[in-house]
């Protein structure tokens, strides 16, 4: 297609990355329809992050957050995706990413190689205002579907308040308001017993 | 939810959007899986906007060429997929997307609400240069999948050279070597079979 070998990289990294639409997720879209995918997921969570940008607890860098977004489930391609309350996927997820990561971003030419990379690993450490409220906003999009789904999601696998909570600790730390919309949430879903209390 | 009225909005607008991951279109994913939706379509151009913005025409605004982006088919959730090569859609498109965007957008707050619509219209009329770079990712995300599927989707809709030409006419405006890998598609598809001469 190209003789420019920088501009061949790219194309086969958007290619590769069309795969990502096929990596379900165990959140159902809103009506019970079917499962979401991680593109969807993604999409969803970077117009969040526009929308929602006047709660991050810090002065964010929006572009890089929504780049960041956009990326951060890139390696289930080849990792496939962990559900949040899957004590025995969660323990392998990190050697399972890392090599994804590799083979995935190396498709890229060097200089993008590294910038993408950086900024997956830079989510995963969860250490600057960015990481912090991609997190918020990681944990808060599912938690908005499932609640809209009447907590379906959650009695189907019997999930408990405190699991949501261990798992969202530190959405507070990216937002506090959404960390506060996100313990409503859970006190509902209790309340209606979709939640083990 | 909330008792904030203005955080209620944005949340019933996120909701909203959760119905953009049923507007299919007629690109296939590769692999010929199945068709592609919106949300996906819109996920994969903002990668691709980061990834090619070197090949941007002129300076653009990455977070703004992002959110236009991300917004860009929102109006579809009421007014549906219209395929670039049926003429009759065509036809009707803006008046049922104008309408579309009056309802949807006009589920936020105030301020949100005329930001995103701008938005929307400043794609819409494509006279900038984040507007001009969106559309040429918005041509060449759709035919890169058509060719990794071999043309599939032309051959099923028996679309001709000119009607792939025409709809990027404007396509090198925002990106002269997108234009030109466009270009290069369209002529080996033509030499293949897969597009009418």
């Amino acid at each position: 297609m190209t003789d420019d070998p920088r501009f061949a990289k790219q194309l086969q990294f958007i290619l590769e990355l069309d795969k990502e639409k096929t990596i379900l997720r165990q959140t159902h879209l809103t009506g019970y329809r079917r499962q979401e995918n991680d593109a969807e997921h993604a999409w969803h969570m970077a117009v969040m992050a526009c929308l929602l940008q006047e709660y991050a607890n810090e002065p964010i860098n929006l572009a890089r957050t929504l780049l960041m977004i956009l990326l951060h489930d890139v390696v289930e391609i080849d990792a496939g995706d962990t559900y949040a309350y899957d004590p025995e996927g969660v323990k392998t997820q990190r050697e399972r990413e890392e090599k994804a990561a590799d083979r995935i971003f190396g498709l890229l030419p060097e200089d993008q190689a590294r910038e993408f990379r950086d900024l997956f690993e830079e989510f995963d450490r969860g250490d600057t205002p960015e990481a912090r409220y991609a997190h918020a906003l990681d944990n808060f999009q599912p938690i908005l579907l499932n609640d809209a789904n009447d907590g379906k999601d959650w009695r189907l696998h019997q999930v408990g308040r405190q699991q949501v909570e261990k798992r969202n600790a530190h959405t507070g730390e990216g937002s506090e308001k959404i960390g506060q919309a996100v313990q409503a949430i859970i006190d509902r879903n209790v309340a209606k017993g979709n939640l083990k209390p």
